[in-house]
């Protein structure tokens, strides 16, 4: 089941991702509204998550859709999706090239399929729980044998917690002499920690739709994650700690000290 | 004489950019080492720059040169070139697109002629002082009417200067109510300042090749910058503060309190 949901959610991202760049490159004239503090959403976000649905309707009328822009669509078959129209909203909105298309299946209370899409460098970041992660195609791993103090770890943060939280994580990475990046688009930073170009990225909280597709890109790749169980991050979201098997336990040990578990 | 200077610097940019790019799609077999901790130079980095060199000395044998990578170059004109060969050389050696060409022409103190080139994505950021600021030929203006609760300043630091002086900025930002962004290549957040996607840009120590070109980006584009005499970021390089009328000095009370001015 999974290599079919998969080739379907790749297929359905690379549609979504023209529908998106189309809005990007006439973003002049997108309308954008305001969520709350920092928190936007645009007619290009409302409009590719309906595309999405659409075509998840039309290939899987049984299953069950979970979006970001849009109410839950319960289904009968016990496979739900989850949806990020457009992860990296504010990147979108302001012309910034960091923004992705994420596309999670889950099944059991198990991520099985996870798909992040980056139309504007064309990169397709694909895991099958089980079957390993690609890019365009081609295996993936984390990065290996590179400590804390030569490499890079990405941060998030957002409105949903009190944004002063990150500051502990900041502190610590740059006390172990790593450098930080924050690129405000929470599942590009999963896609690139499981390709080997970040050691890891924390974030104290994020919805499903932003990390369960990363995480399973990650721990398909080689790297580590924390077990959660995807029903209730569908439910109320939460952590996201991840990182090669060089950096983890010392990213955990940073979360733990900064943030509940 | 600053018009054709500009048209030089851009069409050189642009053949730095296209040989840089070759070695960026494979780069798995790049000769990376290691100049200090967290700081890194490839073959790519070296022979982009010697492109650079050579082709102004081809054209304007009489100006002198001064490159990130190589020594320094004495002219006889008075006018000096500017060369960040690859901002953003982590990012490169580790396939993030983010990463630019930079080149600058400084003449009697002052940086006459800024570009920044993305090859990536297409976008060339040019400014001539006087003369305005633009993105890939069309004119470009900072953001305007955006406060730093509803906004993202971007952050730098290296191992220049004591890592953890970078924190007391982020947490400034976070507390009021700005979004951070870091992605390791200063000389891009500046150009996305002066492009309007950014609010604003800190970095307690950056060389001339780094800042100068997005220094003039920004002043033609409407923004924001401390007054640095040239020849003396080149000897020495500085701090740099810019942003848009909104916030530049909200940014500049940030760094006084967190830095030496």
């Amino acid at each position: 089941m999974e290599h079919a949901k998969k080739d379907l959610a790749v297929e359905i991202c690379r549609a979504a991702g023209r529908a998106a760049l189309t809005y990007f490159k006439d973003r002049s004239t997108l309308i954008v509204d305001k969520k709350g503090d920092q928190d936007w959403v645009s007619e290009a976000d409302r409009n590719v998550e309906t595309l999405i649905r659409e075509h998840l309707n039309a290939a899987c009328p049984d299953d069950g859709i979970v979006g970001e822009e849009q109410a839950r669509q319960t289904g009968t078959s016990g496979f739900v999706w989850v949806i990020d129209p457009i992860d990296g909203t504010t990147n979108f909105v302001n012309g910034l090239p960091a923004w992705t298309i994420v596309l999670a299946g889950v099944f059991q209370g198990q991520t099985v399929v996870g798909v992040i899409h980056d139309p504007i460098h064309d990169e397709t970041f694909v895991a099958v729980r089980g079957g390993g992660a690609t890019l365009n195609g081609l295996p993936i791993r984390v990065a290996d044998g590179v400590p804390l103090s030569s490499g890079t770890v990405a941060v998030g943060y957002s409105n949903r917690v009190a944004p002063e939280n990150v500051l502990p994580i900041v502190s610590a990475l740059v006390s172990e002499g790593a450098m930080f990046h924050r690129n405000a688009s929470g599942a590009l930073s999963l896609a690139y920690v499981a390709a080997g170009r970040l050691l890891g990225y924390l974030e104290e909280h994020m919805n499903a739709w932003d990390c369960l597709a990363g995480q399973l890109l990650i721990a398909e790749a080689g790297g580590r994650i924390e077990e959660q169980d995807a029903d209730a991050m569908i439910a109320d979201g939460g952590r996201v700690v991840v990182g090669t098997l060089d950096v983890f336990d010392a990213l955990q040990a940073m979360a733990n000290e900064a943030w509940l578990t």
